[in-house]
């Protein structure tokens, strides 16, 4: 089930420009946000886990992301 | 301002594995995942235009998506 609403994703597809959003535009850009939050957050999980940490910090989802997008 | 809630991006890394999910690692996905769905939209945005339609479609998120995420 996903975690964020359409309306977000119909309102960032707008602001970057949009004259119109198709509901599948929408609904696709949520799904890549889902695919890329899950992805980021396992790495984030394991790189708090290599620091001996219980409890993930910005720190690890930084490096995740960062690892992620390759930036 | 962003777009997204921190509840979602709380859960997502929670379902992750994670023991503990510090506010600020919640704060860092969201702040993430704003810039990848501007980035993305930017580029479908552009995409659509290519094609000579006013309206995004899921295929012009698709194709950014693949282009931003080098996937």
């Amino acid at each position: 089930m996903p975690e964020f609403g359409l309306a977000p994703c119909y309102r960032i597809i707008k602001k970057a420009g949009a004259e119109r959003v198709g509901d599948d535009a929408a609904e696709e850009l949520r799904n890549v946000l889902e695919e890329v939050a899950q992805a980021i957050s396992k790495q984030a999980v394991e790189f708090a886990l290599h620091a001996k940490r219980k409890t993930i910090k910005a720190e690890d989802v930084r490096l995740a992301a960062k690892n992620f997008l390759g930036k």
